[in-house]
């Protein structure tokens, strides 16, 4: 089973990273980063580079692709290679997914038009411009096309995936071999639970 | 605040990045990922490489230094460089943490003698061998030194740390950048709670 994860400039690390650590402790899964080039790709803080290992022309038909969010989705909205490429994989994909504000590339890459999405909390409205249904849950399925919420949500996405491509008994073991049991020592990871007046702030970090 | 991440061939990346995004997304908080020489480190699937943009020597004292664990942990017990880099940089950190197998790192530092520690489930009761009390628990905090449990531990351990080192409402506000609201879609995270027989498919899977 082959996974494709496109990185552009800005691109925020952990909504790439943590669907790669659950498909790739997958047994007979390769996960691969690719890009317009191979090199380095900078993300969003401008402290941590990933390395794309193949170009798009590379690897036209993943059977997985994961599209990870970011500050730079606003400049990728308008890279037609990297459109192009999520909208040719996606002919030919098992499930093409994204995490956090990759679901606008979903969304630009003219995939989500009637259909139910998600995205990070903030920007979910956008949705509405690219003719998607905004749906405010941790993972939307929606046929081919699975979109997760902001940043760690793409762990629980790629869960769900894994558990459909194989089974559940393959999805808790990779569960249980990267201990995610989680423990958040605070209630604030959504703004319906978070305490009121950090959502400014907490946009203000990330934008 | 500067906060250091030391890279070695066949680390664990979402030990590493999961940690990463909560200091990186904090405000005032510099995330420097650092190794023996700068450039491109493998992780342990052979397929995900992260940039190490300083040596060790480059960045000798910073506030807060984060191991990550992975297979690779194995050789690095034996990487002098590593091992002299953490013990001189713990005697003015504010905060010395490891996620996963990264504590063994500090217990080979000389660092968890008579202290209460962490790692990943599996080896949890290697902790011994460096002195160290082991604890089944998700985040252990013994003075300056804060060990996380397996993999994707980090995060939680890493808001901990910056409740700490800012405040409470700080690390909420990043857990909500993060929408760190984790809704895994089975309960098989702790081998207390997985279904019986999957320990050693998990362990097979990472070792």
């Amino acid at each position: 089973m082959h996974v494709a994860i496109p990185l552009y400039p800005r691109f925020t690390a952990l909504d790439a990273v943590g669907p790669y650590t659950v498909l790739a402790f997958a047994p007979g899964f390769t996960v691969t980063f690719v890009a317009a080039r191979p090199g380095e790709i900078l993300d969003d803080r401008g402290s941590l580079s990933l390395t794309a290992t193949k170009s798009y022309a590379d690897l036209p038909y993943p059977d997985v692709i994961i599209v990870p969010g970011g500050p730079g989705t606003a400049e990728a909205l308008h890279d037609p290679a990297l459109l192009d490429w999520i909208t040719a994989a996606h002919e030919r994909t098992r499930w093409t997914t994204s995490v956090c504000s990759g679901s606008f590339l979903l969304g630009a890459a003219g995939l989500l038009k009637g259909r139910r999405a998600t995205s990070h909390w903030g920007w979910l409205e956008h949705l509405t411009g690219f003719g998607a249904q905004p749906v405010s849950e941790r993972v939307v399925v929606d046929d081919r096309i699975i979109t997760a919420a902001g940043v760690s949500a793409g762990i629980d996405m790629a869960l769900i995936v894994l558990a459909r491509l194989t089974d559940v008994a393959t999805a808790q073991t990779v569960q249980l071999a990267m201990e995610y049991d989680p423990r958040p020592p605070f209630d604030a990871g959504s703004p319906r639970t978070a305490p009121a007046g950090l959502a400014e702030r907490a946009l203000s970090l990330i934008g």
